[in-house]
This record gives C-alpha cells, structure tokens and sequence, in this order.
C-alpha cells in the first residue's frame, strides 16, 4: 500500500491549538528533581497518591479502572517553560541526543509519560506505586495500560541499549580516596552516620566527565567536583583513574546558617565539616 | 512510606492551563473512524506518514530516533469536543466503563496515546507502521518506545480481558440466512463481487444486542440492522438464533445520486441494490 501524502498548509496547522487542564494532581515524597530517579526500583515501598480534582463526573470517570494492575499517566512538565532539540540525558556517556530521541523535559510540547503501578482507589484519590514525579505534578489524563497494546518487550530501544549495556559492564575507571578524603569520609561515617561513598565511587567509576545532570563539573584547570545528595566531592582524573581528593558540605555557610533552610538535609553534619575543614580548595 | 498529603486549594488548580500546538500531522489512509481498526494487524503492510511542520528545531530532535523500532505517539482526539463520564467501548457487551479505564477519545484532555513502528526516518517525515490515527489527526509529541521502562506484559488489564477471553471463545449466537438476504448475498458476490458474510457472521455471532460503535440499532419491534462498511443487514433475533433477513445498501439513494458522493464505497452496486430490491423493510 502507498504511503499517503499530506496535502494540508503550514498556515493552517499553525492556527490550531488545544488548552488542557490538570484533572488532578500527584503528592509525592520528591521536593526536588535530584530525589526523582528516572527508573524507581519497583520493588520500594514507595506510595504515591494522585487525588482529582472535586470536578463533577471525574470520581465516575475511575469507574472498572481498580481492575488494572498499571495506568498511564499524562502530565505535565510544569517546570520547564522552553524546548531544546538537543539535550542531554542523565544517563550514559555525555552526548546530546534528539529531544524526540528521548523522555527528556525539554520538549516542544511539555508533556510527560509515566506507566504506574495502580495499588487503589479511594473515592477520588487513586493509590500508586513507585513513579518519577516531583510532588505536586500536574496529570491530564489517565489510560489503563492494556498489555495487548502496550507491551512489547522486543522492541528495538536504540542508544538506550547501549547506554545499559555499558553501565552493566565492568567499570571503566577505578576510584581511590587520598588521605583527606578517606579521614574525612571516616569521621562523616563515625560521627554523624553520613556515607555517600559507595553511590560516589559507583557514579566515578562508570564517567567521571563533566555531566549536568550527573552534577559533575569542572573547577579549575585540574578539579572537578560531583554532587551527592548534600554533599560534594573534588576529584582529579589520570588517565582511567580516578582520585578522590577531599569531601565538601553541599551547601554554603550562608545557607546552612539562614534559620530559613533548617530543614536542609545532614544541615548540622554539614556546619560541623565547615568548621573542620574550612574551604580547603576555594 | 506514608503516603503524602495534598495541600492546594481547589481554586490554585484550577487557574493552571497549558496550550499545545501540533509539532505535525499524520496521514493516513483512514479517511473515516470505521476504517480505524481499534487494534490493527501488525502484520498488515500499512504505511502511514508523521510529517513534522517546518519549525526550527523539529528535524534536529529526531536525531538518535532511528534506532527505536517503535515509538510513542501523543495526539489530539480532534473531532471529540465533550467528555463523559462513562463511555461504551466499541468492543465486548454493551456496558458503559469510566472513560479513565477506556482509551475512548470522551476524555477531559483529548489526548491520545498510540504505540507505532518506526519504520524510516526522512528528513522532517517519520514512515509508520499500522495504527489507528484517522487522516489528518495534529500529534503533539513523539517518544522512543523504550521497553525497559515500557513493556510490561504480566500487566493485569482489568475489564478488557474478560472481552478478549469472551471473544476468543465459541461464538455466542448461530447465524442463519433467510431466503432473500441468501438470494441478495449471491447476486452481490456474482454480480459486484461484494462479499461481507464473514464479517457480519463473526459480528452477529459474537453479540447481536444494540450497540452504537458496533452499528448494530433497533428498526421497529422486532428488527434490528447491523452496518458493514457502506453495507446494512436486518436481522431479528430468537433466542440464541440471528436470522438475516435482508441486506440493503448502507446509503440512502439522495446521497448515491448527489454527484457530490461520487467516491462513495460500492456506489454502482448500492445503486444497483436499490433499483431491484426497492426499500423492503422501510
């Protein structure tokens, strides 16, 4: 059969535009980007619960939706307000990639796709499992997810194969502590049960080059540092090995001291390292 | 993990909206929604076109896209301009479902949500394979299909399952045909080479009760007709026995005449039908 053509005029695709409303929104336990993994573990404890709007007819509209073990969620990327061609995803080597090549937030129109574990329904408030929404997201639409139309697991998944492929191979750099940072890592553990080092040294070992999302950046002509929840790392880099130089309170004094920022994570262990190591590498 | 609570006012949700412009349209050779198969046959060598609009950017984004074997399409349910609560599904027995545990285009948001073959890449158009987007239909977004984060096929799909184990199963009614409609079928194979006793008998078999998607309506007190395509029988119903009665054309003869529906399916033989078999049932 031949391939239709499309006989219509930019001028009039340009004219059309459809306005959607949230239908509801998620709470999750994510305040911030950097606690939204991009693959949950499914098998956490996590619950997520996504309550509708007291619209009339949405509580009606969940109707035979408790017998699905998964829906979709449509929802909105409300926190990016433009779109990139390119742009770089969080994981694997760093590599721009075709926006419509990936999930990435910066899309022309800012839509986000989610399949999520449906573990209830209550009246209007749908429980769900694991997903990577930040609190407070808002969903335009939920499908049930049909596994006769939606799942195929052969499918082809193009750069996203490889990038698995190399992260489940051997690491490619090995990662070792000088002597600041080992005592340091020490007394963080000892003293204020604080250790990032195995997440740190699995992050280093697969790439150690700057990454915005990974939060590896260049400092000087031969540091770098990464980010690790709340706190920092400085590293050096020779040939495939890596060096980690000196731990570092995520945060600036000016910060941790605003009674505005008490709730920051690890904020007293962070103060303490301040006044034990002060701006070593600044 | 406790489950988060939700803290905004019902008046800060309902304040947000977010406008989208198509990114391209799709043809396909679909003109109707009859011709939509809600399921097409993969295997079935249908091409369609995803042609992006000439906006800076568009053709760069899809670089690293050609080596996902299917992709994600986000669409407008464009000729849908309400939404209700409860729908009927066009498959399975006559009873409404939350439109939240259907795909049915009656949403709040019309957003539709299809899963295609990516079969070629060519400069701003994307060749597909099978899918169910009548011609013309404004996509929004495009996603790889990526099936370690997509693929779920132990997934349990609630109501849609009983419909498919109740299809698979022995058919529900016998399917006679009474002289006349035998006569017409005949004349029809012989005379236009039309031939849509297969289809009818699987539908009727199945479930010969009213159904709006399936075209099957009430014609007084004891008849019924059924549409096949620019076809209609009339049948009646006893028990567990369908009898059809009579086949008609499925148009009217003001619209077979109208030069207007020259193109119309069949039209020389509906003309044909109606000229010997002049309005039995009416």
């Amino acid at each position: 059969m031949r391939a239709a053509v499309c006989s219509r005029t930019h001028a009039q695709h340009l004219q059309s535009s459809l306005t959607l409303r949230p239908i509801g929104f998620i709470s999750t336990h994510k305040q911030v980007k950097f606690q939204a993994l991009h693959q949950p573990a499914e098998d956490e404890p996590e619950r997520n619960v996504l309550e509708l709007l007291p619209e009339p007819g949405y509580q009606q509209a969940l109707k035979d939706l408790a017998g699905f073990s998964r829906v979709w969620l449509l929802w909105w990327f409300h926190r990016n307000a433009s779109w990139r061609p390119l742009v770089l995803p969080p994981r694997g080597p760093a590599q721009r990639r075709g926006v419509f090549a990936t999930r990435s937030p910066h899309r022309p129109n800012p839509l986000g796709l989610t399949p999520v574990q449906l573990l209830g329904i209550e009246g209007r408030r749908l429980l769900l499992g694991p997903c990577d929404l930040v609190d407070g997201t808002p969903v335009f639409d939920i499908k049930p997810y049909i596994p006769a139309f939606d799942a195929f697991p052969d499918a082809g998944g193009g750069w996203t194969e490889e990038v698995e492929a190399a992260l489940a191979g051997p690491p490619q750099f090995a990662v070792k502590f000088a002597p600041l940072a080992q005592s340091q890592a020490e007394w963080l553990l000892a003293t204020w049960e604080v250790d990032f080092r195995p997440r740190l040294i699995e992050l280093l070992a697969i790439d150690p080059t700057p990454h915005r999302t990974r939060r590896i950046r260049r400092r000087g002509d031969v540091l770098f540092t990464i980010g690790c929840g709340a706190w920092k790392a400085v590293f050096s880099v020779a040939g495939k090995v890596v060096t980690v130089l000196a731990l570092e309170p995520g945060y600036p004094l000016r910060f941790l001291n605003n009674p505005d920022y008490e709730e920051l994570p690890d904020r007293e262990a962070q103060l303490a390292c301040w006044a034990r190591w002060p701006e070593q590498f600044r």
